[in-house]
């Protein structure tokens, strides 16, 4: 069992430079569109569930959001187009109406091609923009903001592969091989936690960028626990579905078994029978990715799995999901200053293995970083998928807004997701990061790792 | 008032010839892709809304239905692809499962340019097996079902007509200007018919092709009754709707106030308010076109009406809607031995004078056609608009299904529209055609002309 | 083959008189209450299905119509209560707001008791009004609209039939044992009718009380025909089933296939498989009645039945269902100056046998009515099931509204139903009766027979 | 600012004696049935919405719950009726197949008369059970699982009170009057807790009965923060509605503003504009309770409010929803060795001045026990509302099931309300008991108090 430890104090701050910022800017908005070189016109357009945006939204509306900068801070500009504004407005009520979230692949214009023109056009008057902030009077607010949009369209970056990947494997006949991201490691086992005190969450002024609902740095208790040392594998989920796990429904939430039948589940998101089988022991499994089936890898971490599903496998196995303050516990950098800044297990080492997002084309990671357990032996924490945690995704005390309509009128019904996956933008990875989803999503790669109590 | 009159027997047979087939498969086909010429490939994979499909769609599906005969005829065919059966079947529970009619805008593949070459594999094979014809066993099957194919293609010329509508009118920023589909005519009042006893429908042996549900002639009895000399017009119906018409309870049948309530209709399809009028008296209308918005032209028929409008209207200008039997009575040719082949009001001048659909690279019938009276009197028969009929869409006396799956599956909760619209080729234009579409159906070309019950 | 025939004018019209009047009035009144016999107070208040309504409602409905007389005709009547008035108006928008129809068993009061004060206070003041005929100003009006209620209620009372059995049907532990309402008739064969012009429907004022719907009397043309004896059996449409009928959709209708899928039926309603079989064809069933399960009966009418499936069993067995021309033209006393205003096989013996809806305290018809043929050879034709006809309930020509919101805005999406079922009060049984439900409605006694075109 | 506190270790257990639990029982029992007197019969059989359920359903439902453990421990006990069984099970997979829940409200039979006479066949056969106990093998089980049936039979005697505000609110004409319950105290202001670790929760050895759920008592650690001292009143929810608060997308969190609109919502359940006003600032609003509408107290806690509503005023008050370990470290009474099984100011004053639930034959409490502050100041803690607080309903750390299909399967989607309202049975009212509903339910009588997070 690892000990308790103190709890360093931030001693430094980073700020961003307009050289910086510049460089970013322009690659982050190169690699949106890298990720979109797979997809022919058509597949631009189309929606191929109401979850998911036709690409070319994500396109648009990640220069939408620069656009709104323009529009604040560099007078001479003009609006492109009030049509965009209101296709490529997502959910932002303060900036006026916007088509229905499910309407988004009723629309075919703009094309793809003036959408294009639309990042272009941005991304000129961007350029200067930035250009500018030596001599803006709102520098600070404009450099806030411009990495505000990175993180922002970051995040789509991410969402585009989920997108994609939903669009792709869902249609027949793909044509290319690829890499797949893979991860796998043969560790077993947990390691235990002896808990205490601790100080959950960042403060923003540790790092380049950091969302509001991860600040402020709080204490908070964590009684003993232990958590297994790696996700849970495509195997172990199998034995769960063998041993008739979907339709016993002592595993299950009520809200869960009410799901499951309503939606006809009976397997994680993309696999599918190979053999029919009514009979749930002797079904053979393959998954279905964005280049098509294949069959089910053992030792890969299970992915595309709801909150329902990981609770439901953690009870059949008399364990539990981990709260977001043991996952933070045990991810965490316990003898660095920079603890806070630094990916879980250190520094230097992850910043030459992790996973390029773009490196061969296409949104995987290299497995490198994976096989690198943390201080504390564990595995898999980021680059692998999303980990379900068990918490509410609620402010932290002492939470304030630092933007409009982002975080925080999310505040109920989600639950947080803990780490990073393989379709995360390195630059956005912190071990502090908190993503949510509704407990019945899993069209991201959410996967989960199991926990226990152990007596105080 | 006219006359009562004689029912001519019919003395001649068409049939068609291999030529003539070779001919109309070629330029119905080619007919087909110049009606897309407005797209972009983005317009042909979206779909704005349950009822419509994709382009793209039609154009896999007609093709679809002429591979279904290769693969009967030519034993050398081999199917092009399993999964293009799947996706481009429309209804036929015969011909295995399909895709779910509302996501057919959820696929992006296969992209428009192999749609493309799937209908150019399916013309070279088709006109092999055209050229076999004089030697082929089935030669008759084969010619009966290729002109059944021609025919159900036109029939989807037309929908895309609407779709390319629905499409392009949803979408902001027509740029360009086109000829509208246009008729006005002047004349005022209505025709009085004596009725009696009458032949409806007609003989498939008579024409180069009828449906079944055209079939057979029988007789029928017509009580006394008149009907207005032309279709009702937009300044009549906007004359009702600023009388309160859509919101007055009396006008409307049960089932259609519901549907007015829950979908919260007040005007025709495509009518946009100018001005903000919770006030139904003073509302200012547009009407939204394929090409962007433009005034309402008084004198037009007023189209893209619901059978639920169209007899509200009626019933509060104290009218009804005629009968099919009625509508054929007041079109028939009464003079000719061949009035049913011919159009309704004789053969040549029609010729020489009816729209050509394509004419001018947009699906907009000239005007001469509406102007020329039938002998009766009656103005815009066809070429503006499908007239709703009072009637239900059921079998004549009689019937014999001569398609699987084709048209007495329908005959039920559907209402019988007669004439042709603008937008239908003029090969399959026929006083005695059955159109059929639910009471709420409005996105097709549809209007009404009013009629009356006389004294008997 | 039976001949054409010439239709009588009628000669007499029939009046009722003040006394004819209170007589019927408080006998009809009674019989309500009657039909409620085998109820608990629980009873009266639940609703087991959006399509029913609770038996207290039908009660206090009645008596509200009855109400609207006596505020429109004696001067010094008071409204019982304005919340009665809301909660029992049916669907007349011209008497105001009113409860949605699917909440009527959300409300528990008025009770049944205070329901029951209500229709008395009712009957009392009613009494009263129709004393006052004689010196009453608008005695006319007044006697129109009371044989009007009496036709109302009764139509009520039919509903309350279809009502109680639903909801005692649908609970547990029928304790008491009755009398079922049966007919078999062991004819088997058709009956060949010539056809030709007949008058269909009839005039208002041939009877002491004709619907607007039924009028006016008007020529039409039938195609020569043939119809069978007698309705399809509970043993003949196991046949059906048997034979996979409900599995195969080539007999049924787009709509009824969906239909089918969507509501998930294999069988009549209120029938029920004993021996569990996925397998259709060896599958054993009974039938749910007001008392509990009973072995289906083979040679009774199919009974709750929907257009759908009557007309899927037609086509299967290579038949149709008769229009409703078609069964007046069978039903006809063609040899009588009354033929319209007596039961269709001639007035006395009718008058003697025909059941006694309430002879028994419950609603079953004697057998004897079912057994009488009429002249042409007909069985069943009243007595025993309303039968689906393949006409869309449209209005006849000449048609006027005679009743605000009764019957015209009806005019769409339901086919007419003729006969006459044994639950249908004696009073208002006439041949030319036009009955009309929805095509997948199957609440109430419906069955039918089936048709065949005769080469003209 | 109050300081922080140690935590007194429990020195000793409580346990029931046979005596005490057939006391318990009888009084438990009678007092259901005595919830129910204001009621017809017609009133226990409907179901006025889908998230209500019927009395006479409550009635047997409790009545089921012993019949399980009379079935297990009583070895001549036959089952009722197997359609009890079927119509009385709530949610329990385990006990077999039930009734849909939104189709209680469908089912007349049994009736009430039955129902009751279900009740006192299991009253005497538990009476017997019960005096068994001190020679019955399984005695400790027996007692166990009495125990919770009477815990659970209270918990339903809260939601009958809910369920029959609801059933009588909605019906017209209430006749009767009655004392209302109320509750105002006229503090203002917040009181400062410095926060630190404290123990949450209980071990059920503490008490006579505590849920599963409460348990077990541990570490957590709570950050320095305010509470107000009472519930959010009338005047004040006002005054936010009347600013345009419901108007306002910037209070809202996402899932909520949706609820509104789709639902409709401008107002607290059970409120009604007495003034027609599309203008929140001057509606006026009365509030609708079991005995009528009356005009709103604006010192009465607000109740019927959903967590979406308590919340969007939290926002627009620049405050939050305090979380439940904020809530019971308020509540908890720090000096005293038996603080956790004492109500949570203390014993004695408590015991006399809580209300009686069934003091005045309804569900009124007394106003006394709202007015003693607690040690720290804080008013109306418990007998006025159940408070929303931020907390997700999840188990604590070391929770394991002791009831199969209890609390468990609700650990999702759920917030945690703390504290008892006017109709919780006072034997169940305990500072640590977590109450949990969905976000949008607002039927039961749920308050709230803001809270503010204080500089660590």
């Amino acid at each position: 069992m690892t000990t308790p430890h103190t709890i360093p104090s931030n001693t430094a701050s980073i700020f961003d430079t307009q050289a910086q910022l510049q460089q970013d800017y322009n690659n982050v908005r190169a690699a949106t569109l890298e990720l979109c070189m797979p997809l022919q016109i058509e597949d631009y357009v189309i929606q191929t569930a109401p979850f998911m945006s036709p690409p070319r939204w994500h396109l648009g509306h990640t220069a939408w959001f620069f656009e709104m900068l323009l529009t604040r801070f560099m007078p001479e500009y003009r609006i492109h187009s009030e049509e965009y504004l209101f296709y490529f407005n997502s959910y932002y009520e303060g900036f006026g109406k916007r088509i229905n979230r499910q309407k988004r692949g009723a629309v075919s214009r703009p094309t793809v091609q003036e959408t294009m023109l639309y990042r272009s056009r941005i991304d000129g008057h961007m350029n200067i923009l930035i250009e500018r902030i030596p001599t803006h009077p709102d520098a600070p607010e404009i450099m806030r903001l411009l990495r505000l949009g990175l993180e922002h369209e970051m995040q789509h970056q991410e969402l585009l592969v989920y997108d994609i990947k939903h669009l792709l494997a869902n249609q027949y006949v793909p044509s290319e091989q690829a890499t797949m991201p893979k991860s796998a490691v043969s560790v077993e086992g947990e390691v235990e936690f002896a808990g205490g005190l601790m100080q959950l969450g960042t403060n923003a002024a540790d790092h380049l960028f950091a969302w509001d609902n991860e600040c402020p740095r709080h204490t908070t208790f964590v009684n003993p626990f232990a958590l297994d040392k790696r996700l849970v594998t495509n195997a172990e989920f199998l034995e769960f579905m063998r041993s008739g796990g979907y339709a016993d429904y002592r595993w299950w939430l009520s809200a869960a078994w009410e799901w499951l039948r309503s939606e006809g589940i009976d397997a994680p998101m993309y696999w599918e029978r190979t053999e029919d089988g009514a009979n749930a022991e002797k079904a053979v499994w393959n998954i279905r990715d964005y280049r098509g089936l294949r069959s089910a890898d053992n030792n890969e971490p299970v992915t595309h799995i709801s909150y329902y599903e990981a609770a439901a496998f953690a009870k059949w196995r008399g364990k539990r999901l981990p709260s977001e303050a043991e996952w933070e516990f045990a991810a965490m950098q316990h003898d660095s200053a920079m603890a806070k800044n630094a990916f879980p297990w250190g520094n230097a080492p992850v910043e030459a293995d992790h996973a390029n997002l773009f490196e061969n084309k296409l949104w995987c990671c290299s497995e490198a970083g994976s096989f690198a357990a943390s201080p504390q032996g564990m595995y898999q924490l980021i680059g692998d998928a999303w980990e379900w945690t068990s918490s509410d995704y609620a402010p932290y005390p002492g939470f304030t807004t630092q933007f409009d309509e982002y975080n925080d009128k999310w505040f109920v019904n989600q639950k947080v997701l803990r780490g990073a996956s393989y379709a995360t933008p390195r630059m956005s990875v912190r071990s502090t990061y908190r993503n949510f989803f509704a407990p019945s999503d899993r069209w991201m790669v959410s996967g989960f790792r199991c926990a226990r109590t152990l007596a105080g």
